[in-house]
């Protein structure tokens, strides 16, 4: 068995350990210089307040300030930080990295710093030093269900198979199923975009409800799977663009996270809001401050549209750029879904 | 503006005249022999006793006494009959074929003669004279939602690509977008197999319920979207033993189509029941007589598949098998799916 070092105390990265542990890993957990009293109130056993479930006994927590003799001797460093946290985090585990010690990031996503939209594995592998290996995990993991032990099968996505191989095997439990794949750019490209399309997906039910309708059999479902199945054909074009494979986009990193999203997540209740009608600052207060990435990604892919090159046709992504920055009305171009 | 004429009152050829009226077409419903009431609710202006709404006033009713002089001079036949009524409406019809005038399915799906799987719209095409032409409509479309004239995005898959678009045409509405396919295999394979993975769907909730959990956000949203992944590889892996092609499932007739009967379908509710641990014959019971096409495709799909040849690991539709035909508990492979 081996010593995992988790750093990151957040609701992904605690829910990872429970898996680990199970595994048998001797799993050590380094909370953020932010999670202070997060960490104080899991040694002290409490439930984890985001999870709301206690970490297995087996598996300690530790201060940031104990972050490098913590870290010193482990075989696998993972990443359990929000993407905001990613640039103090590579920073904090550099004296740590080592060709054998591969990284395996919980978040991730794509970087698009102006010129290029990357994969945020190889920007963070771009700043170690060579040989340093980094991989991601992708597919539809809510980090509650994960850490109530609830089956879920998800993706490694890294340029080297057998590390991800290996990485799979040290993660395999009954219930957490990990394949793997060296599609990193689609991964990454599905992890982001999907935040995205969530949001159109809850155009559908906002719009039902807005017409007067209740949820039920017949709402907007017809739509709601036509966006669905757009939304999959648009992610394939932007993933195929980057460098990625449209089989990714069809499968557990891609189809998989969007439909997990689209399950109660505040990415579609903030689009079901937009649906109804409201404006966008309007259903941002009713979001009572919760993180939009599906604003972010939507301004950022309008933003990088050039760099994409012979993209092709992406009416729906097009529509919520109206919607979420430009304030037009929410009103599903159907009509240009088959261009 | 043409003269269409349906054969079949049923909810999805009532439905599909809304658009074809709204299009501004002559639109005559011809009802089965097994639909004298229903014809004469529908000509006494009630509303539809499946759809709950009125037809648009320009369609016509008529019992099917009336139809050879009603369908003598139409420019398109519409199928609007189930699987069980095709082979009597392909008799039926059999006098009014002609080169010059297409014939419509709404019916679609897999034959299954004991040698070979084949597309509805070919095994029909098979017993007509040579040059008629068959097309059929394939992807996600409530028909209670489509009578009220909610937006919906169809297929219309058929060999000759020039009469699929000439038939999108005569379909088109600002609410009903019909794409084309040439794909008719992969999209009537499609419409048959969502059917079973649609069960599988449903077994996520059924064990989350049965292990005690309440519907949420935390629930086995993480097993339902691998499954719908899973769902999605198996049905391309079938799709391209057939000879159809992968992007098809990846599309409107795959991933379309079997979100939206994941979306409180009878096939859900039943695969939610098995999920519970009821056996095959009490969750029949439990539908109250509702017909389940997702046990008869698991059926025909067994005795099938030697007919399909190489078609690669389907841990997920063996899965389903063991449970609706041998009884076995429902418990999702999971470590099968990266086979």
């Amino acid at each position: 068995m081996a010593i995992v070092g988790v750093l990151g105390a957040g609701m992904m990265g605690s829910a990872l350990c429970v898996p680990l542990a199970d595994r048998g890993h001797e799993v050590r957990v380094v909370g953020t210089h932010l999670e202070g009293p997060l960490v104080e109130r899991l040694r002290a056993g409490e439930p984890h307040p985001g999870l709301h479930v206690r970490l297995p006994e087996s598996v300690s927590v530790f201060p940031e300030s104990e972050l490098d003799p913590m870290l010193a001797d482990v075989d696998l460093l993972v990443l359990g930080v929000s993407s905001a946290g990613i640039d103090w985090a590579s920073e904090r585990i550099a004296a740590h990295l080592r060709a054998d010690r591969p990284v395996l990031m919980i978040t991730k996503g794509l970087h698009w710093d102006g010129v290029a939209l990357r994969a945020l594995p190889d920007v963070l592998s771009a700043r170690f030093p060579r040989g340093i290996e980094v991989a991601a995990i992708a597919g539809p993991c809510i980090a509650g269900e994960l850490a109530r032990r609830s089956p879920t099968c998800v993706l490694i996505a890294g340029h080297e198979r057998p590390t991800c191989e290996r990485l799979a095997d040290m993660l395999r439990t009954p219930y957490y199923e990990p394949g793997t794949t060296d599609d990193v750019i689609g991964s990454c490209a599905c992890s982001a975009l999907k935040n995205g399309y969530a949001m159109a997906y809850g155009f559908a039910g906002g719009l039902h409800e807005r017409s007067g309708g209740e949820p039920g059999t017949v709402a907007m479902h017809n739509l709601e799977s036509a966006l669905f199945s757009q939304s999959v054909l648009e992610m394939q074009r932007i993933a195929v663009a980057l460098g990625g494979r449209a089989e990714t986009v069809a499968g557990l990193a891609g189809i998989g996270d969007l439909d997990v999203t689209n399950n109660g997540n505040r990415t579609g209740r903030f689009g079901h809001l937009l649906g109804l009608g409201l404006s966008v600052d309007e259903a941002v207060k009713r979001m009572h401050g919760a993180t939009l990435e599906c604003i972010e990604i939507v301004r950022v892919m309008r933003e990088a549209k050039h760099a994409l090159g012979r993209v092709g046709s992406l009416p729906l992504m097009d529509h919520m750029a109206e919607v979420v920055l430009d304030g037009a009305p929410v009103a599903p171009p159907i009509a240009r879904f088959f261009e």
